[in-house]
């Protein structure tokens, strides 16, 4: 049901992404905010970085992280090309689906590198599948802004 | 865990909105898009049908269906006024807390009004977590939207 909520959100973020062409990749969601090509980006190096918080596998390109992790859009911001993004994000999201499918599903009620053993007796509800469920939340938040840019939206 | 994810949307959501003066709630989010009010109302009046399609209870204020579902914002819109639609937010919140609070465990894996016997045989998945999950991902994209007007959002 989690990977559901993930599949979904993903399925309709690819949706909304492809709808834009080259050049509305570079217009920003609403005046003076992110660019979708930032926001793109942010989502890629996000899931990118979920494999390594989920334990299942390394970033690709951690050298990304300060693009779009660390730092806000901003004018000077040299990002990768259009077509170097997206190449990006479909990799990504491949080696997800394979390394998800692959996972047993026991191992998702099993706790995240990002806390402790400590941490995650006192509540074990904090497990991949919990931050499987907040990437989701993630992707839908960043998905509201990234619509804007259709008229009547 | 899905109540989790619901429950700290709508933290998020809370805070947000409550940092709003009445004022900005009559600010679109964006140049010609939804007003604060608008999008406030819509997660409030969405949460009210939610009752029901839960199959737990009916919905409060049926009639702002019209308003805040079947339409988008527009100006010629009649809005209840700020102190009413926070009211109906706080009941239709506090409503569905007892609801969840109460409603046992293995409830949650049954299925929803919005589907039929047949379809949930098909994919049993589709059960109240589900909804529940769905609609987490919804505020969250609403929520993306609302917090445009945030210097540096």
């Amino acid at each position: 049901m989690a990977l559901n909520s993930w599949n979904t959100q993903l399925a309709r973020a690819e949706k909304v992404f492809s709808s834009y062409t080259e050049a509305e990749f570079y217009l920003p969601v609403a005046p003076g905010k992110n660019r979708i090509l930032y926001l793109y980006g942010h989502l890629a190096t996000v899931h990118d970085a979920l494999k390594e918080t989920l334990g299942l596998a390394k970033r690709t390109r951690p050298e990304l992280a300060v693009l779009f992790l660390q730092n806000a859009d901003n004018p000077a911001a040299e990002f990768p090309a259009y077509a170097d993004l997206k190449e990006y994000w479909n990799n990504v999201h491949d080696e997800l689906k394979v390394l998800f499918t692959n996972l047993p599903a026991e191992e998702w009620f099993k706790r995240h590198n990002a806390m402790t053993d400590e941490d995650f007796e006192k509540d074990p509800s904090r497990n991949r599948l919990s931050v499987l469920l907040n990437r989701a939340n993630h992707v839908a938040y960043h998905l509201g802004q990234v619509i804007l840019l259709k008229p009547g939206e």
